[in-house]
């Protein structure tokens, strides 16, 4: 039987976070099948000048292998609050065997009550929220605590998901998916250096998103402002 | 006056070779806005199962600073004959500051006659095509001869606006960008062994994808098979 990899599309997230993964573990062979799955099946905006359209709407796909959450800034603070979204991904989640997030997806998860206890990640701008939610907040590329699997920023995404073929699959697969989207990077300027990064001068940026996303939510908004 | 960076979209492409440069030049500031551009705003199927919407027509973005154009497979192969498509590149080309592509989108430059003597690369598994469009292949991360930038494989757009961020707006600007998206890989299987590349298995799949997108276009595809 084929096994459905669910990314959770929702309004305003960032489609990166999404589509790095996505075309990481749509290199997977017929045992595994990579879907968007939504509300429903129009066009949605993103945070860039894009529209990303699901193939699947949440009724049709109710007990996926795997489910992913991508992550962005107000659109995804709003999808914490979005009990419709939460509803279907706890159920999702309850009988997936991997349920997993890119970036500030984790905080989704969170507000769905599923990092309890968790060791978890996120966008390093972030981060600080992740106890919010109960979840013990690190800063790895990608975090595996049981069957939760959280990635950092947006491009971990892709770092998180070769890993996910790796467990699912083996490494002769990664390997593949790999080769197909040619990972074989080269930024630039190097890598981070985290020691330059001026996270408070990132801080009210991050605020100013908590606050949008969260306009009609004073109550989660007041604890995450806490 | 703001400098429009163009993506340009098409039916069956891989959305990641898009959505990964776009989101780097997204990061760029009010100086610089980036658009997807394709005939209209429906949103499109790609080779991965989600579906891409475009925030301007082609009539719209007629004289962008910089034109990019993502590469896929059977699409991407389909899109070298859109003689509309073909038409307005060279218009938007000839007017910007910068051509690029990602992975065989630079195929496309090519069937639009914008390779004529120039270094490029693609995609390491179609990489023989492009002396067929005149161009000389390289294999590089990213190459830069005169004002036509063309990226690697699908990921390697990732890269790629990196450096065209560094060149459009200095490496604080490409800093910035880079963690914005925290662009700090580790693949898990480390780097591409490319001493273990079998680029013989991967040829009917490339050769069954020229096929499928030229179906209607046998002189094309006998230039390209030939």
């Amino acid at each position: 039987m084929t096994k459905t990899i669910a990314y959770v599309l929702y309004p305003g997230l960032t489609a990166l976070d999404l589509i790095g993964p996505l075309t990481v573990t749509a290199a997977l062979d017929g045992e595994y099948e990579s879907v968007v799955v939504a509300r429903d099946l129009a066009a949605l905006d993103t945070d860039a000048a894009v529209r990303l359209g699901a193939t699947a709407t949440f009724d049709q796909v109710t007990a996926p292998h795997v489910v992913v959450v991508p992550g962005g800034t107000a659109g995804t603070f709003a999808a914490c609050a979005d009990e419709e979204l939460l509803r279907w991904l706890r159920t999702a989640s309850a009988a997936a065997e991997v349920t997993a997030s890119v970036c500030t997806g984790s905080l989704v998860l969170g507000a769905a009550g599923l990092l309890e206890g968790r060791r978890a990640t996120t966008h390093w701008g972030f981060r600080h929220l992740l106890p919010k939610f109960g979840a013990v907040a690190v800063a790895e590329r990608w975090v595996r605590d049981g069957d939760v699997l959280t990635a950092a920023g947006v491009s971990a995404g892709i770092d998180m998901a070769l890993q996910l073929v790796r467990e699912l699959a083996g490494e002769q697969a990664a390997r593949l998916s790999q080769l197909v989207i040619e990972y074989d990077p080269e930024p630039p300027l190097g890598p981070i250096d985290w020691s330059e990064v001026d996270t408070a001068a990132f801080a009210p940026f991050g605020e100013a998103a908590l606050r949008e996303g969260l306009a009609d939510h004073p109550e989660l908004l007041a604890r995450l402002t806490g």
